[in-house]
């Protein structure tokens, strides 16, 4: 951690922080310039508010220099890690498409999607349940009854499930679920994630559309310093100023998540850009990228698609998208 | 609202989606172009699913002309509302602001802020005993003590409590709690704004990081849907790629929301910017584009200030700051 | 186009504006409802001022169907383009690398680097003479100079070279350059658009960093409606909140450009990430996703790398790079 | 300067650096932690380019704490710089507002215009010749003759004209001209602000769309470093998701600028927005937040409107409007 101070600081003020800060038991550098006197701390500095130091008059600003998380920091933990899925494992090479549903509507559309994708080689099914809506008037899900309905599914196929949760209260309901997922708008919900970090079940935690990598890693720390350290990450797009698409996908975070963290990346190009057009190319940038997986949305009949979003495919159009996702990974990984 | 066909949709196809729309209740009118078909939509179109429309194969584009908000509109509840908080009104040319310590650390820290504050002006008390952070490290609120702590200063000052729910679990520790906060990180947090629009408190939400106004109204509208019509609206500063500031203040919501809504708008300086010396300038220009009502962070002791943030003023900033603020909607009020 | 008015008009209002909207030459359809009236234009719309008529008093918004440039539009020019470039052809189908030095420093350097990148499999030379910097006191490039260690190492090399415009001042310069490139921050240099338009040299044309794919559109029909059509797009990064990377890639531009424009559409990820490590996953994306061609910087001695940017790779990286690159393209055309 | 290495860097690499920067004049510190080595440079430090510094495989991250711009810093020059508009003066306690067309159409729209809001307290006049459009086939201005006509205003009123420049071809036209306008989409044009620092006049600097505060100061620095100090800085709306205003108006840009640069900072609410019923509420905020002037933009015939924006004031809104600025100044300098 570099803290900046402000030249008018007296010596009796920066004795006070220097006290303080060794006191948190991390070792303090100093340089003095002419128009500035810079701190360097080293030692364990994650602990440290950096809030707290920015807050005194004598400070001008305070860099991190070390990652401020730690169980998903890819410094303490080299290696990959492989999140088991019940049995689907993603993550240190292995790679999964999930696929499904936006939304869970009857038993006969879950299972003839799910067994579809499965054909084409999709391993974990999901299936909107609940549905986070801008608006109180648009379809909630079948709440209750749509998990109830994944579970038939998951009967049938044998393909492990991943839906959403958007409420502590409802975890007792997500007792047969393989993969919680936690949406966008709640990845800062932090009284979730802590209840989430009470369970041992993988969770998909999907990036905010305004936050940033360092935010998500920090959601991941808040399940994994609970003691659940099954986190798969999740690239969906983020909002820019850019209309044409509802999102701009940012793939780099693929890369850049790897470099940071030892966790699972996954990419959502459905959600990304909103238009259907748009998954093919994005899945497979996102194969090529290295993303760890895929989570599609595959919708069963276009005849009567009045309830399916703008961005599902149809299985013909994911048994396409799915051929030449794994085509690409075999060349890549001839290549390695 | 208006949806735009593609030119290849066969008379079938448009016939189909034009009978379904009429069995909505919405008249339809037809604008026949070289290169598009225009469906103007007229009638009561809140009801109707855009996502669903536009995932039609025929469908270019949807483009709502009414907005989808009801309750929370103008349109249809010209007058302003008057939000009443335990005796304090705020809306229909009432004003409050809203003072006191980001976080609630003990009996006397409070104590002394309420007192001053409430010398200085403000007529309600703020403090956080839920405290959302970015970190699992950082230091998380007093929680229920803090609650209790800021109890006991409304006893002393009279002054009605402002403070943070995390999660609709919490709920019965607010029970005399005058009005409850939804924070940024929570605007769509839908389950927690289900459970408020059952209850009947004031509650203030404050826009999310990354969302548009009209995603703000439609939060409004799903506490408003539940039957608690009194919600105050409140900015905080949005993201954007200037770092300089922690976020940047969109000032231009208060006449926007204004338009848009009857319900009132407060501005929160100390967030938007992050630094204490911009919440007075911040301040004065959000009197002068006709915010309701302020909130503003102010701690108590300057030499022992490790626990403030950088954005918080001291109680004597704060009287310099609320002094200009009454001095302004004085003159704009003469002027009227 | 469609214009809502609001409820207010009058009937002699209406009038007036259906009147004049004729007499350009459009057809003009109504649909009345409860809280607006609609008006459906269709005809030839392009020439039409969208401010003009949302500037009106009774109109309470403005919305484009068709969009507004034609020359660069798919609707009215189906099959791709291929751009000539000096015998190298980019586009429906053509791809090409064009690659080498952020700034040209000297002829060894330049020479050394072309070499190479050729071997490797690039087609094109791109080099900085003219350097758009931040700050007046950082290297502003060799200029006029720089230029001509561009055409020494053409002449040996066979390669057609790329290089940066700055000023429609120094366009005799750029006589012997086969692709003159307009970099992001000049993408909006209207009057330097209006000079290229007069030339029929192929024009590289980099998005602004805060331009939307509608607006670098619009700067191409800028060119091509004085009379130059040989335009390639380049997508280089969006500015977003995101910290970690210099700017966001933003992959989807390149099916939605496709979609919208016959126009060849490159990626630069050298400048999208500005990181070096960041090159190699992100070009490997773009070639997944259907670019017509990448632009990659490359350095060629990384123990003197005092000049180097932190994104540029080493002559071995991108031989690596290229090999994967020509491998996807391989195993995506055999699947199509 | 803080430089954070890599903790593989070896002590000759590290050597080789510390030499190589103290060639360059500064003071190098070296702190040494467990996982990074950072180094505090000290002394001079606004030549180093820090690209070239980041591009070191040895460093992980370069800040610099000290600003890279000189002649625009107010640690350097700490009285508000006055700037003289052919008398009109501008900074330092003197505010000024610039009123007129957003396009000049005629001699009597130009004069009528100039006439009305001089008797309204206005001291300059603004008026489009050359207009910055984002399609070719939107009007372009008057060109040299709207600058005729705006000159005849100046002479029929004795107001100072300002008006703006697309290119370094046209400086000739602008002989006359007392303040030179750059737009937003022209603040990186580095080529015209080298030309403009060669002349004397004052230039108004407008920040782009998707520039930072830091960004706007370092093209100040390019006219600056030049040798023309007249500069004059504008906030005109940043670009963000929110899509009801047209852009974001950045008002903490106005403190901010003026605690890191003696130079005037100007408001222009008309483009901030780009909503006539807006201008009002951001003029007032403006006004309070301590701009030193505003910018706004007035039309004169409302019945035939059809060729003024959607954001353009009536001369007697302007007059209200300039009413309470005036006050709402007078207020907060009775405090002070």
């Amino acid at each position: 951690m570099v803290v900046v101070l402000k030249n008018e600081a007296t010596q009796e003020q920066l004795d006070n922080l220097i006290g303080w800060l060794e006191e948190q038991k991390v070792l303090v550098h100093i340089s003095k310039g002419e128009y500035h006197t810079i701190l360097g701390l080293v030692g364990n500095t994650t602990a440290i508010d950096t809030d707290l130091i920015e807050g005194l008059e004598i400070v001008e600003s305070v860099k991190r220099i070390s990652e401020p998380f730690k169980n998903a920091n890819r410094k303490f933990h080299p290696e990959d890690s492989v999140i088991d899925c019940s049995g689907i494992k993603i993550g240190g090479g292995n790679f999964a498409i999930i696929a499904g549903p936006c939304s869970v509507e009857s038993e006969a559309q879950v299972l003839e999607i799910a067994t579809k994708v499965k054909a084409s080689g999709a391993s974990m099914l999901r299936g909107g349940a609940f549905k986070p809506r801008t608006s109180p008037y648009d379809f909630q899900g079948l709440r209750a009854e749509g998990i109830e309905l994944l579970l038939e599914a998951k009967k049938e196929t044998g393909m492990p499930i991943v839906t959403e949760i958007m409420s502590a209260h409802h975890l007792p309901l997500f007792e047969n679920v393989d993969v919680i997922q936690v949406g966008a708008r709640n990845m800062q919900n932090f009284e979730l994630l802590k209840e989430l970090g009470r369970t041992s079940k993988p969770i998909l935690l999907k990036r905010g559309l305004a936050n940033t990598l360092k935010e998500l890693l920090m959601s991941a720390e808040y399940i994994m310093a609970g003691g659940n350290e099954n986190i798969i990450l999740c690239e969906r797009g983020i909002r820019t100023f850019e209309t044409y698409t509802r999102n701009t996908l940012d793939l780099s975070a693929v890369p850049m998540l790897k470099e940071l963290s030892h966790l699972p990346v996954v990419i959502d190009p459905s959600h990304a850009s909103g238009i259907a057009r748009l998954v093919k190319p994005m899945a497979l940038a996102a194969a090529a990228a290295g993303a760890d997986g895929l989570m599609i949305e595959v919708h069963n009949d276009p005849q009567h698609a009045l309830c399916d979003g703008p961005q599902s495919l149809t299985p013909e159009q994911f048994d396409d998208v799915a051929k030449r996702v794994f085509a690409i990974r075999k060349t890549i990984s001839e290549l390695d």
